[in-house]
């Protein structure tokens, strides 16, 4: 890893399973495509509090898509099969099949899917027809714009959720830059999304809290403006940080977004150190190591 | 309303009431504030498959905020007071509590309200402190990456959904381009959004299906691509046909929103008739007749 | 003045008179319009290297452009009026004109102007008809893809260039997150631009140099990485610095960007001092203090 | 070439000559790497009215930039080497060198060059230095902001310009919306730029005129608003019509981005028959026919 002279701490992203869709959703133009897939995957930060986990994996150019026309592959995750089943349905039903010129196809191989394009084909009220396209199953629905093609069956697999990294930087915005730098470059990673607000989190949490009622809480100990305050365990030269949350189609797909994010967060001026986050190894059955990267 | 020769029909929009709060979110750039307005108002179309209706009401610059930063004015809708309230809480608590630089205000005058700040504090475990910036309650969370700053209570009031025109054009291109004019226009109208993907609906629906199992299907006597197949009700020379929905926290601002709308559409090359969708005038307490506007 | 807490050195901008002329280009949508108006005012930072200083005023909505349609005013500027006059011809000619679905109009009050229309409108080669809309005199060109309108007369006058200030902050990206909101700020600011790449300059300079080929180079003692090798007349705790740069239609708009720019700036985490660059007050006619905004 | 059931007609493009220079200029984000790429590249449509002719190639994520950063690739062409020389040195140094952050790296392999970045080093008044970024002579260059570093020698080869097609669409928006997809997918070319404002000329011209002063009108015979005034060229189902210029590095790059964008335009709903524009092949070295691709 190039890490541009930037500190590497010893330690290890710990993550765990998810199950993950993903999904090419092309428009007329890559403008219309954005429009489309950025609502299809919002309000998807953590199945914490979210109804899914979700993002933006990549643009697709005309060149690269089925149907020769711009489109962004989009990741949607959940812990539960159902749930990721109806969220796929909703996020399709509701912000794929009512966009403009927008078509959805099944970008991922695997065994199993869910029937999301042939329950949506009775939207149609039988005027839904069939298609091939180089394989593919399509369901051709009616739709008072035009028409509305959506693939028969969405596949999943399993994933890899939790994929981290933290930003520790000489000033609160020098870290906030460096994340976008490092979600800048898992862009161009395939199978991953950074599923935050602009692919950074501002608020790492730890487990537990002094109100029982609440079973996470802000970890004061990395709090940047609580380090006059608390036993804190930043370092004396920091004073920004910002944590990057990485889903995956599998393991090595997360491995190479850490891999990029770091070595970009490790180009933006300021940036004095990487840790990552993990508790203790117990937890989830992967561990990345940073060293090995 | 000036029509630039684009036939009105004689017909009106029905609405009905839902409750609606109105969060003006602000960070260190517009684009971080975008970033975060967009993720925690997406996959907001619809109740009928979506969590809430949401959507960015419009920008607000540094010089009208309440703290001198750029912001974003959102709204987020729901026909049940407890589902308002969580949607909040979930949409504040997840996307923009994590979101690098973010604060939220609320943006909307009312008696009720939700205590979205208040709750949210004790993320803080005890670290968290209060602040009164020109009247506003407000909590100061501590976060990894700095400070999270949120209203402590949101309100809401009773608004109207279902504001809608239907945009008739020579072409299915032709109706896209004018809704994009029309929901830009419609971005310039206070306290209104429109909820869809690029402030459009693609898909509009009938009541009932021939399938037992649906409510709600394609309405294909208003579908372009079905002109020759069924007994049409689209005039013969459209051949493009998009609908533009609006949510509004009253009827003076769905009004408001229609008139801009409707002018814009029909500045667009293309665009023949302008309509609108109701049931009859049965289902809303609200008919806005589009030769009022 | 708001400051936010953060030292306002006792110093002043010193602008000097500039030629400018302000025009609003419209589209079938904001997005088409964007990409039009931004074409027509790159490569325009500065007259020492560029053909003019040129910048996006501020966005226009459809209910404010003469034709309904949305529309971004621009700025173009130059010490000289022949200059000035043959860049918006080719500005206009090749950048607006050849831009499907746009037009331009004057929006600058004046006694003077350029016959910019009354010439473009021969290549219509005799097809070009005239049109008043509401009380302005459009030419309506016929072209490929349908029908350009262009105002008869594009007016101009004397405004005010190289307003400015000093950002100083903890960290080197600190400080161009402070400038890009002070930028955000200044967009809201009508008959004003801030003209140089994302409304900052990264390299402010000295008149001069040691090379006798050279007029003006880095200035060293404000150089952040030079703090340790030469007498800088940094303080201590600055570890970042960007320059704001405005034109403006008259001084008022002038002093009123440079509020609203310097009070933005003051919001962002880690900025610590607003300076001001001038030439003793020898060389322009406009003092804009700071300690009088 | 999947036309999908479009016209394509039997005709060619006539390219010929222009020097072309390939530059990537990366930023600490992808934001602000295009913000100073779009200043860059601005006011570039064509060496006829405007100084040069530039555009973005395509984004470089921070994986495959020469410093780990996100970039955009840029192109800049003149038919003259001294005044493409002088461009590149006006454009960089006053739209690069001031933007935050940003850095210049040559991007085109040649046995020539400009000697841009071992000019613009005398910026640092003696304070510059030299690196070695895997092979790559740079000057560094300390800046108010920090440091410029623009490689020694920007190279230019002799390129291709005027490759073009023609999109004919059954209405004006129709048109435009399906040159947009034509110019999304050609982005994802590398090699070539699309120079007109969003890829696309409204403005197709005939040479000569009925005016003695004027060399290039309007090409009456194909203006979709004059099909009844004069003998049309256009098909009687032809309502909409754009036009798609293209600069390239070698012919093989301006075949690929004519390939990838007339399949791309074919996809949009409405178009009708793809032409393209010659002087019947006396003018240009290049003839790219159309039923070739």
């Amino acid at each position: 890893m190039e890490n541009n002279g930037v500190e590497i701490e010893d330690t290890f992203a710990e993550g765990f399973g998810i199950k993950v869709s993903r999904i090419i959703i092309t428009a007329a133009t890559k403008h219309l495509a954005e429009i489309t897939a950025t609502e299809a995957t919002g309000y998807g930060c953590s199945v914490i509090g979210c109804p899914a986990e979700a993002g933006i994996d990549t643009y697709v150019p005309p060149t690269e898509t089925p149907d020769g026309r711009p489109g962004y592959a989009i990741m949607i995750c959940h812990m539960s099969k159902d749930d990721l089943d109806e969220e796929i349905m909703n996020r399709i039903g509701q912000c794929v099949l009512t966009a403009p010129t927008a078509a959805a196809f099944n970008a991922i191989e695997s065994d199993d899917g869910f029937a999301t394009g042939s329950k949506l084909k009775f939207f149609g009220d039988g005027y839904q027809t069939e298609k091939d396209m180089d394989g593919r199953k399509m369901h051709v629905i009616p739709i008072m714009s035009g028409e509305f093609l959506v693939e028969d069956t969405m596949g999943f697999k399993e994933g890899v959720a939790g994929g981290n990294f933290f930003i520790m930087a000489d000033s609160q915005l020098s870290a906030v830059v460096a994340a976008e730098a490092a979600a800048d470059a898992i862009k161009a990673v395939s199978g991953v999304i950074t599923p935050f607000p602009g692919g950074m989190v501002a608020s790492g949490s730890k487990v537990g809290s002094k109100y029982k009622f609440l079973s996470a809480s802000t970890n004061e100990k990395e709090c940047v403006t609580l380090k006059d305050v608390v036993d804190t365990e930043l370092p004396d030269d920091v004073f920004g940080m910002v944590e990057i949350v990485i889903d995956g189609v599998d393991e090595a797909s997360v491995r190479a977004a850490m891999k990029a994010g770091i070595e970009a967060a490790c180009t933006a001026h300021g940036v004095l150190k990487i840790g990552a986050g993990n508790y203790g190894g117990d937890l989830g059955p992967y561990q990345i190591h940073l060293k090995d990267l």
